[in-house]
């Protein structure tokens, strides 16, 4: 199967669905919708996952596990909470199919469930119905738990893991005695991602806090992740949501204190999901496909043995695996391709799409000579290295392959960031440019929604690193104390 | 709160719901039938995933995702699987709510979907959907792929693990050339089923392959594992299902061979799910409530400190955290519980309760001597130690422990295992001993359903390592050539 890549400056929107689907990272199921994700992209998530849980654990999160569906009561509960995601959530009305008559199946009429479940959008309502019984005492706070899940909305729009009705996601949930130790947890979580972002997708991250208008609904404060991709589009890679003592309220979580006063907990909410699946392909790919990190990759190195008889295979492949099991016992996640059924030709475009971060090739030459010819994916270069010096070269390139992604998008970001005074300038560089555009604004509602309106810009966020200064509104030339960070959004 | 654990001579129905609330591992959520799996129960599953995980991918599997929601009209494309689980399911029929006016929220009669969801009760039909795009030729085959999902099935009696309207499994699906190798394939995962039994849960399992009128729903061969309870009941602990072409057939699944023949694809599917967490605790708890053996036990060893005054806590506490480094140097995982909001006393409980393999107590006294009382919670054993040879010691204990909890549990199936030839003699045993019975069965349906109808008892499995030998069947006389393995089951 020939595979021709749509180019990025061509048309990026079908370079992406392009990309994730040649790269077999996932593709669209039967179900409207709804993706499955390929053997190749979950092994991608399954790394991002297990950083994540070591990052949640060695922060004194423990797992858990609570129902998929929720008792359709149980949203009407935080008000909120139920308009933010009534509207787009899967209904269980009932619980069997029969015979039809006419070889198929229908629903059983006969079967309708008195009250219907919602298939769960995000678990707060089921979860806080739950601490109720879990919490009694300050002995019993904090609560640290975390689920890793499949959740629901009904979205109208859908695109391979930016925008899926069906995702894969964690959702942390925590109950604390105090406003405090829940503020300084919100942030902590939030602190993680960021982490996790630049150690190990190396894609830089602004780390900032949602106006009213893009809050997590039932939240008191929303604080976000936000990258910029390749196309000078932002996409908000996590949240950490302050829920202060909404949900408890709702739910009637209370707790006896040290000095024996009864008081709601205090609560927060942290998620990412797939979606940054989505975020780490528009990162770092290219026109060639796939770039991956090497903290990310399913294989670091893959190496393709060139030979024409079977003489020339079994030196080559001899070669081949002495070096793979070098690299094996320092630790690094090798391949040797070394299938009948594909040229090597096919391999290297192969490896390339899937974003391998370095390929090894070794011919009979090489044999000869003690070489084998490097590739790395990030720079597209290639250099011959002497077979004896193989641990001392890739092991450090790893590491630098890592910096260098890093260093890349962080340069594209900073190329493509900008500051404006006024409304016209804004509109100009949204147009002309994109980007991220940090900009005055005056705090209200009706301001962000016309910017909106006007130019399809959302504030992203209030960065939380953004200093205090005395401005005026691009718009309306009322006074702010601080710019706020603009783009067009994913 | 006292917890007061009933004896499981008293009511072993009612010991097992107690304990699994108590020992923290799962609770009744609410919503019908569906469990909250707690962070103890989870952080066990979590245990026996990664070990589940590790063994498929050495035998060659990755893993993928596929959608939660499955069209009707999928079901109806295999006829004795829709039949199977037509009847048990949960069907989304919309995908909104709307205000009722009243302050709740109702279903949106406008949003009622074409054709009808239905979640998951497993993945054979919206994954061989799938395979038909994946598979041409046998340069595609073997397929070995798993999946970790949650699952749900609409059962009218539910028990925390053991049969909950959702629960958490992996699902195998594979796609091979040629039957010979499908074969192989089912075989050799009930293999691996059966070795994580024996070297994790330390629970010895019976191999076998189903009668025709207990095999899954679409598959041609059901192999299962199945296990003796404490109480003398039977547990199927996992299944693996020899497909034959029908998912093929169903879904068009054809490939080009070498020789250029077009053929349909051998199928096999493979499962284990959260009930093995019921087998788990039945297998080897006891009046003071769980026990766990090393390779799962998420604490493998709790230091408990003794003191009055704060200067003991810091003497004892010195030595206990030298201790728990010693250990977790060695791969051990340990607790040190230095909370002071409970009793040495209640720790002691808690820890019993919660099935911990060994507990190490400390106080001024053992400071003073150079000693740590050492209790072991397979043997209820106590004993003083040399506070200088605990990595000795306690290093070797874990499999001795382990290895001691496999031959309890073998001992115990070994004395509930009975051989039978009359019918009479088999209604005897049943009512009075219980356990696994071996009798010769006639092969047919009809003796299998007499059976179970007068007696309760189902045909477990015909073991694998059954010896071909002529007998007559123990209710009908008529010549059987292999004992089939009797017993009353959860």
């Amino acid at each position: 199967m020939a595979k021709n890549l749509t180019k990025r400056s061509e048309d990026y929107s079908k370079w992406y669905n392009e990309l994730v689907i040649q790269a077999d990272l996932a593709e669209n199921s039967g179900v409207r919708g709804c993706m499955v994700i390929k053997p190749y992209g979950y092994s991608i998530w399954e790394k991002m996952q297990a950083e994540l849980d070591r990052m949640f654990k060695e922060t004194g999160h423990q797992n858990a596990y609570f129902p998929l569906f929720i008792p359709k009561s149980y949203f009407s509960k935080e008000a909120s909470h139920v308009d933010g995601f009534a509207k787009e959530c899967a209904v269980v009305t009932h619980y069997r199919l029969k015979d039809d008559g006419k070889g198929g199946v229908m629903v059983d009429p006969d079967a309708k469930l008195d009250e219907e479940l919602i298939v769960r959008p995000t678990s707060e309502t089921i979860i806080w119905d739950t601490y109720r019984k879990w919490i009694q005492s300050y002995r019993d706070l904090p609560l640290l738990i975390n689920q890793w899940a499949n959740v629901v909305r009904w979205e109208m729009r859908t695109r391979l893991f930016l925008r899926t009705t069906e995702f894969l996601w964690q959702e942390g949930h925590t109950a604390h005695a105090t406003k405090k130790e829940a503020i300084f947890e919100t942030e902590q979580m939030l602190g993680i991602y960021a982490e996790f972002s630049k150690n190990f997708m190396a894609m830089p991250v602004i780390k900032g806090v949602k106006t009213e208008s893009e809050r997590f609904a039932g939240a008191l404060d929303t604080y976000c992740i936000e990258a910029l991709m390749q196309d000078g589009k932002a996409l908000q890679a996590g949240t950490s949501h302050f829920l202060g003592q909404n949900f408890a309220k709702a739910f009637d979580v209370k707790f006896t204190a040290k000095d024996g006063k009864q008081d709601y907990v205090w609560a927060t909410s942290w998620g990412v999901s797939t979606r940054l699946m989505g975020a780490l392909i528009m990162t770092h790919s290219d026109d060639k496909g796939l770039v991956l990190p090497p903290n990310l990759a399913p294989d670091q190195v893959v190496i393709v043995p060139i030979y024409r008889s079977d003489e020339q295979f079994e030196a080559v492949s001899k070669v081949a695996k002495e070096v793979m099991s070098e690299l094996r016992a320092k630790g690094i996640r090798v391949k040797f391709d070394d299938r009948d059924t594909h040229k090597p030709g096919w391999k290297f475009n192969e490896y390339e799409l899937k974003g391998v971060p370095v390929r090894l090739a070794i011919g009979p030459r090489d044999v000869e000579n003690g070489t084998l010819e490097m590739a790395r994916r990030d720079t597209l270069t290639k250099e011959s290295i002497s077979r004896n010096e193989v641990v001392e070269v890739i092991v450090p390139l790893m590491e630098e392959i890592q910096e260098n992604l890093l260093k890349k998008a962080e340069s594209f970001r900073e190329e493509n960031t900008h500051e404006v005074s006024t409304y016209e300038e804004f509109k100009e560089v949204l147009a002309s440019k994109g980007g991220f555009i940090y900009a005055h604004w005056d705090g209200t509602n009706e301001t962000e929604e016309k910017i909106k309106n006007e130019t399809k810009a959302t504030i992203r966020c209030i960065p939380l690193d953004a200093k205090e200064e005395d401005g005026v509104c691009m718009v309306t030339g009322k006074p702010s104390k601080r710019k706020a960070l603009f783009a067009k959004a994913y």
